[in-house]
């Protein structure tokens, strides 16, 4: 059947002949472009402001600062919405400020007629800041009498968890290790920029189309912002350039949507430079974790406790969720022992921080897999032996959510790297490396979640149409945002059909008036919330489809059956009675009885099972020029059943890029006094080419997780993960030194060789 | 409740802000232009083309010729599609033909960057014809030996029917009279003309925007026009500036899906001027009827007999169903005698005629109307009277379908106007003007359909989706044409589910790749056959409501209803349980039960109730100046229930304007040798302004029809059909003269007064 196979994307060709048409790709008679005035400084107050000089400029329209914009505060992290006030999105940004916290906040923005003379106009506003002190550090932030950021103050919030007697576990353990760690901010770097533009089609209806992953979010946050209801708010997103957590957030929509209202219904677009990327959406969370962990002689880990500092930026965007998702997600890998964690999210006037693939866990991870890497080391056991030893098992529970792992595979994971890596030969001829050119090789596991259940609520939708030639339709909200779903989706729909994949449209356009709803693209939940859905629609139009043709043919529904698009008996599946056109037509057609196919499904998802998975990596290291080559990567992963082996191999290849991006290149580097970012643009902020990284390799241990609708768990964020720590013991293991802060650099290599007196 | 209420159009603040947007209105970036290089004569071959100056003229992108277009010929009525291939639309069409049949037939088409090049171009094109015979009228071409300008001769199709024995019905009648009747070619002038643009997102998938009535019958059309799977064709319908049955025909679309497909994708689009609208879009088919009545003394008709010649011109279009469906429309006004009607489609080199307004109804009730009145004359009756005496009754069957007729309000409907109108009054003042400014009054009945059933397959679309905020999205295929549709739907829905009619918005944008099937806008059946699907989907959505607010409250879901927007208790309506939004908000967002409400229904109508109406008109006859002018006119219709008064009094007062326009002003004049439309524009065209109409009056006899979801029946087409008789009985009263042919012209009246010696 489909599923399972290698179907080729059903958005390649469009794709790669460029007839893809994505959000900057429309334009629409008399669209206007917006450009902001941004603040040069990260952090102070408009003294004045001057806006005279743009609103004249010729071929400006309007011009609208922080005194224009609509009163009502408003949250943007791209999550499902939750009847629970005390779990809704932290609400800090209006449109505009007055207050700006980092570099490039918005104190205005100017529509005009097209970018350049926005650009222009832009230039003419004429602002006066008092400076206040930048705070880029949590020690700054969360000094006493630091100033507030907003009216809570810096801390955003706090959690501690531990799910035993932590102190107890570790006063049993034979050696308790600690370390400190320091993860980086980094930059999605989506190919498409940020954009957007909206219009109006009546006076209560805002039609925004926009590169977002979260269209039906965005319709809710839109009208938060501006104080309307939600259903006056329409949101499409057309093709999609990448989003990698960053357009899980609200960005440009809710200010499109404000100007074209502002502008009686003329379209108005948004489009962010590269640079406004950097300064102005979002990043990822730096980190800073202090460590411990407690293990037994023989090779058990009693306890491990991690202790996090989240730095959020100048607004909360995810807010706290980053750093919390972590403790939901990490316990799964090492599930017996007492699990202590501690977190705290702060504001400071560093570009707001949001989410980004893998939200939290390639931190907090990276933190956990060195400390595991100390303690192997410190017994003395091979790193695979001892995370063997401690790795969860099926039938085991995740301290914390309590929840039985039903699906597991890392035990697997682990034996069958070890094989194809030849680990043990490898590990061993690594030890013989003394020279200039030093060789390490290093692993690091995983656990992951498969959607953000029960932190939200988990609604996915589909719905089903079957054309008269036999083909079908499939609608969903869950977003194609280039990871595949759309491919996959029409294959789950084809093999409970069972029909061609081929046959099976996923409309990609989704648009928040007509598709079914879904909150969208986040928490590698597509496949395994969405399959639900699709099952359930399937099976719902497979029905019809079988009564239909029992109503033609006289025989009674449970005589007949489809296989391979036709409709066959039961018992005889080689007689076929109907091509599966004929079905479709009639039904379409028959003046008397019968109707066209259709279904559809909505589904909330109640169960959150983790994947598992793990990096061996080979790397050399030069020594005296401090470069790290890597010779060999491998990923393995247990995403329980792989729906299309092709597309999970261009996930975990990409995802491996990226997390090696994250781990020996990529850091957006502020300076700590004046808060402005060196590196806003892609020439300077460097991250991996094609020529840069090695080949990748990967391996699925397919298991089959029960509680999933094709048996699938989560695979779109896991592979970034794991690579990083890995690199950080092979590298230990090849120089000597332990690096607990990313990226290792030549020039951080070089640091800590010097300071180990090794060059 | 919000049915039968004047709620205001849900269009009418877009459209009147100018906030609506039609299909002209959208571009895209790298859109094309297409212009046709149209035929100057009417009948010819293509002796020599030349192309290649148009081809390499500067901004020119291609051009195709007749040469180039696909082999498949296709038929382009918006006809549902049907399974008996008897019943199938002729195909006689190809893209392109080397063979003129009509003045404007298109050879060639350029593609350029902007019009004015197109149209450059296109003069750049050389073509010699070899010019063949002109056939215009009946006589040519159906003559022994006539030129055929289709491969099966020039009579599309002929019928006869006859529901008794004519003859001998004929024979027992007191009195039989004949008469001869013509009924002119007429444009539709809808405001937009017709325009389409397309382009692809895939190379197996095209998407249309166009402004079309019928979006599912111009998917399949353009696919079997290019040979393509159906679903590989996408159509949107933008809102719509008129259409009234010209764009239920197949127009530019295929031809804009092959430009596209032929230029790897880019947007192609064709806007025809109101000149080519006029020679090359569609037109109303003119008709030559000879009539026969026969009466017994005592004022009861013993049968009639119709014969009618309908000139399609040079393609089939709708073909015979025009002249057929009025033989289905019309027995049922006068259903108690013995119908006779035989009928013949023939080829001209006319311009195509296609739908429009009354589909037959208004030619052939014409004729019969006028027969009517020439009986009633002949008996010394009343033309009231003798009509009250014959029309349909409650429990009547329609002599050729044998239906039962189950709602009936045409005695009343005379009976009201006659009151009204102050019939009897004014008819006897009339009589006293013998000057040269002289009055008449007249009358005339009509019966008409409520959809194509069992011509065509019924089928009619509707999904409802609510919103969080408690409001409701609905989405449907049957088009918002300018009738009101969308606005009445949106009542439908909100009287099911006893909320505001404003809470619900119905999607006006049809797409076929999403919305419920239905083919569109035509046979006055909206609002008939939607019903019913509308009926089951908020019953459906109502059902998830009221089980949703019972999981919540813990109450049976038997104990809970809804009213006025609240979830109440059955028993106590006042005692309100949930606000609509909180129920919603639930649906949406517990994250462990419940899930969005949706529900979708598709249905086949299998009945099709008569609607029935008349006009009564008082008309001034300047005798000198041959002018004539009406004093007063009134509608009365029964259309079932009425839905929404205001919406209903716009459609009968545009009904019975245009029916005006055909009756005294507005006839496409074409030379009889030529075939050469010699008022192809609105100057030339004359068709009544405001400030030639006078105010028009009607009135609604409300009956509850039992087939219906709602009770309502047809209206969309009845107000056009029984004004013209009307006219043509009171201008013969008047004048004294009887005027067989419409429109009646000054200069038409002039030659009859004169030939009549009356001037």
């Amino acid at each position: 059947m489909s599923l399972g196979s290698s179907s080729n994307r059903v958005d390649a060709q469009a794709k790669v002949t460029g007839k893809a048409r994505y959000t900057d790709d429309f334009t629409m008679l008399g669209m206007r472009f917006a450009k902001y005035v941004r603040s040069p400084i990260a952090h102070g107050k408009v003294k004045r402001i001057d806006i005279s000089k743009a609103q004249t400029y010729p071929g400006v329209d309007a011009v609208f600062t922080y005194d224009d914009v609509p009163e009502f505060i408003f949250p943007t992290a791209g999550h499902a919405h939750s009847l629970d006030p005390n779990k809704l999105d932290v609400a800090d940004r209006y449109l505009l400020t007055d207050h700006v916290r980092h570099q490039g906040d918005a104190v205005a923005i100017v529509v005009a007629c097209n970018q350049l003379t926005a650009e222009r106009a832009v230039e003419l506003v004429e602002v006066d800041y008092e400076e206040l002190p930048v705070m880029t550090t949590a020690d700054q932030a969360l000094a006493e009498g630091a100033y507030p950021l907003h009216p809570g103050g810096n801390v955003l919030k706090q959690q501690a968890i531990a799910t035993g007697d932590l102190e107890q576990a570790f006063a049993e353990s034979d050696f308790v290790l600690e370390g400190a760690y320091h993860t980086p901010i980094h930059q999605h770097c989506h190919m498409e920029t940020v954009v957007s533009y909206a219009y109006m089609e009546k006076d209560d209806h805002i039609i925004i189309v926009s590169s977002t992953q979260i269209p039906h979010i965005v319709r809710r946050v839109v009208g938060i912002s501006l104080g309307i209801p939600w259903s006056h708010v329409r949101v499409i997103k057309p093709y999609l350039g990448g989003g990698f957590g960053c357009k899980q957030d609200v960005l440009e929509e809710p200010m499109c949507a404000f100007l074209t209202m502002k502008l009686g219904g003329i379209p108005v677009k948004i489009e962010l430079t590269r640079e406004e990327c950097f300064t102005a959406s979002r990043t990822r969370h730096s980190f800073d974790i202090k460590g411990k962990i407690g293990v037994s002689r023989d090779g058990v880990i009693k306890a491990y406790a991690l202790d996090v500092k989240s730095n959020t930026g100048g607004y909360a965007s995810h807010g706290h969720s980053i750093a919390a998702a972590a403790a939901n997600k990490i316990p799964y890998i090492y599930p017996r022992l007492v699990f202590g964690y501690k977190a705290l999210t702060f504001y400071s006037n560093l570009p707001n921080a949001g989410a980004m693939r893998g939200y939290g866990a390639p931190q907090a991870t990276f933190a956990l897999e060195s400390l595991v890497e100390e303690a192997a080391q410190k017994l003395g056991m091979d790193p695979v032996d001892f995370r063997l030893k401690n790795v969860a098992q099926l039938g085991d529970f995740n301290p914390v959510n309590k929840k039985e792992i039903k699906s597991c595979g890392i035990t697997e994971c682990l034996t069958r790297g070890r094989e194809m890596f030849e680990w043990d030969k490898r590990r061993a001829a690594c030890v013989e490396h003394k020279g200039p050119i030093r060789r390490g090789v290093g692993v690091a596991c995983f656990s992951y979640g498969s959607n953000t259940y029960p932190a939200c609520v988990e609604v996915s939708g589909a719905r089903l149409v079957m054309n008269q030639d036999g083909t079908v339709n499939l609608q969903v909200s869950a977003t194609e945002i280039g990871q595949g779903s759309d491919t996959v989706f029409a294959q789950m729909a084809a093999d409970v059909l069972c029909i061609p994949d081929t046959w099976v449209r996923t409309i990609s356009t989704q648009d928040t008036d007509i598709s079914p709803f879904d909150p969208g693209a986040f928490a590698s939940r597509q496949s395994y919330t969405v399959g639900p859905a699709i099952l359930e629609a399937a099976t719902l139009l497979k029905e019809k489809i079988v009564a239909h043709a029992a109503l033609m043919s006289g025989q009674p529904a449970r005589n007949l059956s489809i296989r391979d698009g036709k409709v066959v008996y039961g018992s005889r599946p080689d007689y076929v009675l109907y091509e599966m056109r004929e079905v479709s037509m009639d039904a379409y057609y028959n003046q008397d009885q019968g109707q066209p196919f259709f279904a559809e499904s909505s589904h909330k998802t109640r169960t959150n099972p983790p994947s598992f998975g793990c990096t061996f990596v080979e790397v050399e290291v030069d020594m005296p020029l401090c470069k790290v080559t890597i010779k060999d990567i491998l990923n393995l992963h247990d995403s329980g059943r792989i729906l299309n082996p092709q597309l999970a191999e261009g996930q975990v290849h990409g995802g491996m890029g990226m997390a090696i991006g994250g781990a020996l290149f990529e850091e957006m580097l502020i300076d700590a006094k004046t808060g402005i970012v060196l590196n806003d643009n892609l020439l300077d902020y460097k991250f991996p080419t094609i020529l840069d990284l090695p080949d990748l390799h990967c391996s699925f241990v397919e298991t089959h997780e029960p509680q999933s609708a094709f048996g699938n768990k989560s695979l779109g964020e896991p592979p970034i993960i794991s690579p990083g720590p890995a690199l950080r013991n092979a590298i230990w293991m090849a120089a000597g030194v332990r690096i607990d802060e990313l990226p290792i650099t030549p020039k951080r290599l070089y640091e800590h060789l010097a300071r180990a007196g090794l060059i």
